[in-house]
């Protein structure tokens, strides 16, 4: 392959209106991009998060049905949250496990990292392949918002889940999905 | 699989703030969620995106190498684009193939329909398989905030990168890449 792009600030001329909800930043500036053209954009500035795909010694790995209000439905996702102040991108995830799905691990390997919308936000999703699993008698208080069921399913049932069509595809989850079956030689 | 789910709206009590620029609108709610919890939350409101696939005769795909102000590099993806008002997702691909990468195509498949940014953002792309692809002699002019150039890449070239670890990865092209992979059997 050809060596990777060096990174490229665009400029950033004046930012002319801003509103923080939450761990939110929404912004619009205006900007000079590296080739030249002035204009004014808005991004969500976000602190970062990580998702992990956690897979038990069957094979079956451990998945979560969420509610999501901005698209006004549950989606199947794998177990994700967002830095905390302080933290890395794996104790975030440590403690997402624990919190979300009800399980933790002793085997950590790194997938990479994912950009879930770069047209319009800075996130960067930390993923990670969570392994040698143990669940937990009780899980953690996590956010008193979430609303979501921990399933579990086998690789084959996750694979026809995604084929089907019958459901929107979570872009992170199937992304972190396919970099897993990537390491796992599945 | 069991049933999905039914769409379950969160019921919108008022909007406190919000911002409009370009296509996008970040809206600041207060919600009551369906579990009961209410509470202020921030989203962006987006009119949707297509992307496509394009697989040459030769099998190689055509993807993009293009500037991304929001995380100031240049990321691998395929063309895509926002809907424009009275285009239907199939039309807005058909007219971002031939500006962004310079193709036309006549055998369209759908791959299904992707959330990049459940948590805060109503963005839905809808995903394309694109074949029978013509060169244009000419490409059409397209956005003048676009800095992209053309990549052939084979399947092989594109998996290996996907597995080096060594760029971010775009979300949207990864799953789009997953779900082309399980329609061509490859």
């Amino acid at each position: 392959m050809a060596p990777l792009p060096a990174p490229e600030p665009a400029r950033q001329l004046e930012t002319t209106a801003s509103l923080d909800v939450r761990k939110l930043r929404f912004e619009v500036n205006r900007m000079q991009l590296p080739m030249g053209v002035e204009g004014t954009f808005g991004m969500v500035k976000h602190p970062g998060a990580s998702l992990a795909v956690p897979v038990l010694a069957d094979g079956r790995v451990v998945a979560l049905r969420q509610y999501r209000f901005a698209v006004a439905t549950r989606l199947l996702e794998f177990p994700a949250g967002t830095l905390d102040p302080g933290e890395t991108p794996l104790s975030t995830m440590q403690r997402e496990l624990q919190e979300e799905a009800g399980y933790s691990a002793t085997r950590w390997d790194e997938l990479g990292a994912l950009l879930p919308c770069p047209g319009y936000s800075d996130e960067v999703i930390h993923l990670f392949l969570a392994r040698d699993l143990t669940e937990l008698s009780e899980r953690p208080p996590g956010d008193d918002d979430e609303d979501l069921e921990v399933v579990l399913m086998t690789p084959a049932a996750l694979d026809q889940l995604i084929a089907s069509g019958d459901e929107y595809l979570d872009a992170k989850s199937v992304t972190a999905w396919f970099r897993a079956k990537q390491v796992l030689g599945i």
